[in-house]
Formats: structure tokens, C-alpha cells, sequence
């Protein structure tokens, strides 16, 4: 099986390019996404031709590691185009991508780096976090996904992640908790605990959350630079109520696997 | 730059092959083993023609993440040794492999598992280890590196391996600690705390020790099935002193990369 290694800041894909006939089954996509037994991953991106007469050529199947299905992911998508063009499956600029959670628009720059239309962000009600001792008021947002936006946390280093957050009411379901420190008047740095999966090295809806509930207190729309630990992303609220979430892809490496070997 | 990867139980390698000529700095090494923004692995091994008149025709070049180097590793040496047969470099049968540990014999069949001669075990003091609030009386041996195993720990996947066991005398550069479990008369199961590093899938040396140090007690020199987190060892004792290694080593994948790309 053929593949390509990727990630967008430090949020990590294998990618099966559309002429492998590999069944993404979630034994494979666990074996392939096994950091010391396989390539290793956060998921898999499957690339598949659509052979539709309209401008969505491509469908991102993307999997969790574990196997799973998920509907979207901001870095994925990202890596995913990424991969189109460096491959030469498409010529850089406006690609439409299919996906579970329908179709995205992206662009793409032949070197640098790549914006994709994450939707409407949606207010959410607010909550009260706690996390190491100390409680937190949170702003709820919505990015398709749950969040809440605790915007005076300080220095997001000095906290303890390894456990969940604790959210007083609402929420029965989880959602992600952004803990976010202001450096400047269109500037933020954050950690996130993604509900489920624990602290990730970075959210695109995330990171999308937080720049919107910090311009919402600010009461402008504009774009923010937002500092995640795997790297730097930059999101822009137009006047429409979209929001643009733009960050680096990379493709690491290529090459073959036999995971059967195994 | 091309590049395989392998594992020998769970102890992952980036081989760079010996027609690349890529100087193996700190920093690329680090950033092959980054498991996020690089390949990863636990290590990188430089395979090395080394172009002698004698039968030692490769040398391994050991590196840690990090970017420091090491002497050896009994893991990364069976995979270094998969590599030359699997890639067509050697055919099947006894190889002599330099390391910066001296030269390592190799017994290689086609497809299963790989024998190392891991040299002799040195018997060394006695010494009490504290984990988890409970002391235990831990046997002392040198597989070139200093061991302390603990025979009579029970299960050991109820112990908590997070912090490192306190030795309470000698040992002042610390040691390696195995926990283990005897299974059956020639059957132990372990789990190991490498000093600098934390709890490994697997050690080599450690498997050695552990199996020496049951052998020892029982007063029998045989051969021992030894099962780590990352799989299945076994280590003989032979009756010149010698310990022999016994493990699978598996090639995942091939390729390419562009490492400055990032």
C-alpha cells in the first residue's frame, strides 16, 4: 500500500492516495495509525475521486486512530489539499472538498499556507470551568462542535491538562474547553482539551472558537492570530459570519507499507 | 532522503540506508524521531559499509531521539540486522554487526525471529527498590548496563511506572528495573523502567537480565520465554556464560522524505 505522511501543525495524517485499493476497514486504519507498530497518526485521510460532473472532485473519508468515523477535522482538511496539489491531482487555488460534514472550500497556495471556510460560528449559552482547584468563566461557541472559551486563564503553560475540566451545568454531552491568554490586541495563545480525546498539540474549531469569543468580548471582526502548541493559525470573522481558518500543511513523507507484515 | 522503518517489540526505528549520505546531526535525528512533524521512532540506525577486509562488513550507528549516541540496543540491533537481509544487502544466516559496543554476532533466518549474542551477564550488589509505597528485594546484574530486577512483584500491570522506583543504596547513576512475574517454570512476564527514560514497551538487555536473574534463583541455565509490553523475547543462558536474545524484528514501511520541507 502506498502512502503519504503529513500534518498540520503537529496534527498528523496518513494519507491513502486514490488509486489504492486498500479497504479503509477499522482494524487497517488502527494498524496503520499504531505510532511504533505502524506509520503512526492521529487518522487517516482517504483520498477518493468522486467522478461527479459538478467542481467536487474529492471526498476526504477521514478515521479517527482508533477507528472511527468523524464527520471533520480543520488540519485534516488542510493536509488534505495540501496532498492534492503537491501530488498534482489538482492545480493550486479554490478546490471544493467533500466531506461528512458537507462541502468545504479551501485555497490553496503552491508553498505556503492554506485557508478553508470552517462556517458560522454560533453562540452558545456560557458555563463555569474548573480545572487544578481554580473555576473559570467560559463563553459557549459552536463550530459545528461544542465550545467553551475561558479568556482569562493567563499563561495557559502553567496548567495541568492531563485531566478533563470540570463544566458546572448544560453540556451533558462534553465539549471541548480552549484555556486562552491575550498577547496582544489581535493576538492569542491557547491549550485545548478536546472532549474525548484529552490535550491535542492543536483544533482548527478550536482555535476558531476562541479567536471568535475574543472578538465578540472585543466587539470587532477582524483576523486573529491564535498560537496553538503545534504551531500558528490564523482565523478571520467576516462581516457574513464566516469564519476562515488558515495554517500550514506538510507533507513529511512517502512511501510503501505492507501491514500485513505484521 | 530515503528511509525504512522497523520495529523489534514495539521499539521503533528509522533506518537510513547505507547509499544516503545524509550526516546524521543531532538535529536531523531529532527531527526523523519527532512522532508528530517527522517519521518517529524511538531511534535512529545509520547503516554503515564499512568497507573491511574482515567479516564485519556493517557498522550500526546508533542514535537516541534526542540526538545523542548510543553504544547498543539489543532491539534496534535485530532490526538493523532485518534490514540488510530483507533489503538484499546480506542473504540469510550469521552476520557480525560492529556497534560502538564492540562486534555483536547475529543470527538471521529469512522470516522469523532474530538471535543477538548479548555477551555475558555480570553478577552486581543487591539493592531494595520503592514503587508505589511497597519496597522489594531486587537482584543486581550487567548486561553492560546495570540492571535491578525484582522477582516477586505479582501481577506487574497493576504497578504504576510513572515516576521512577527509588533504589535505596549504590547505583548512583541509577539503574534499569524490571518487574516481574513468573508465568511458568521457564515463562516470566515483566514490565521495565529504563533510568533517563521511563517505562519502555520493551528492553533488550532488561528481558536479559530478568531471565539470567529467574534462572539463577531457580539454579537452572535454559531457555526462558520472556513477555514485554511490546511482545515476546526469549534469552538463553548457555552454559559458558553467554546470553542469547532471541525477538522478532518487522519492517513496516519505506520511502522518502524532505525533512527541510519542515
Amino acid at each position: 500500500m502506498r502512502f503519504v505522511k503529513g500534518h498540520g501543525t503537529e496534527n498528523d495524517f496518513v494519507l491513502i492516495p486514490p488509486d489504492e485499493s486498500t479497504e479503509l476497514t477499522p482494524e487497517t486504519v488502527r494498524a496503520l495509525c499504531d505510532r511504533r507498530r505502524g506509520i503512526g497518526a492521529d487518522g487517516v485521510l482517504g483520498v477518493i475521486r468522486t467522478n461527479g460532473d459538478d467542481d467536487v472532485r474529492w471526498f476526504m473519508d477521514y478515521r479517527n486512530a482508533d477507528g472511527s468515523i468523524a464527520e471533520m477535522c480543520g488540519n485534516g482538511v488542510r493536509v488534505f489539499a495540501r496532498f492534492l496539489v503537491t501530488e498534482g491531482y489538482e492545480p493550486p487555488g479554490h478546490l471544493r472538498i467533500g466531506t461528512r460534514d458537507g462541502v468545504k472550500d479551501v485555497d490553496v497556495s503552491a508553498e505556503g499556507d492554506i485557508t478553508v471556510d470552517m462556517g458560522e460560528a454560533l453562540r452558545l449559552e456560557d458555563a463555569k470551568v474548573t480545572i487544578g482547584g481554580a473555576t473559570y468563566a467560559a463563553r459557549g461557541w459552536s463550530m459545528g462542535n461544542p465550545h467553551l472559551v475561558v479568556l482569562d486563564a493567563g499563561d495557559p503553560a502553567r496548567l495541568d491538562l492531563t485531566s478533563a475540566p470540570v463544566i458546572d451545568s448544560g453540556y451533558a454531552s462534553g465539549a471541548n474547553v480552549e484555556f486562552v491568554e491575550r498577547l496582544g490586541p489581535s493576538h492569542l495563545r491557547m491549550r485545548v482539551h478536546e472532549r474525548g480525546v484529552g490535550e491535542t498539540r492543536s483544533c482548527g474549531t478550536g482555535a476558531c472558537a476562541a479567536a471568535v469569543a475574543g472578538m465578540d468580548v472585543a466587539g470587532d471582526r477582524t483576523t486573529y492570530i491564535v498560537d496553538v502548541p503545534g504551531g500558528r493559525l490564523m482565523v478571520e470573522w467576516r462581516a457574513d459570519g464566516r469564519v476562515l481558518l488558515t495554517g500550514p500543511a506538510v507533507l513529511v513523507s512517502r512511501g510503501e507499507t505492507e501491514m500485513s507484515a505484521d
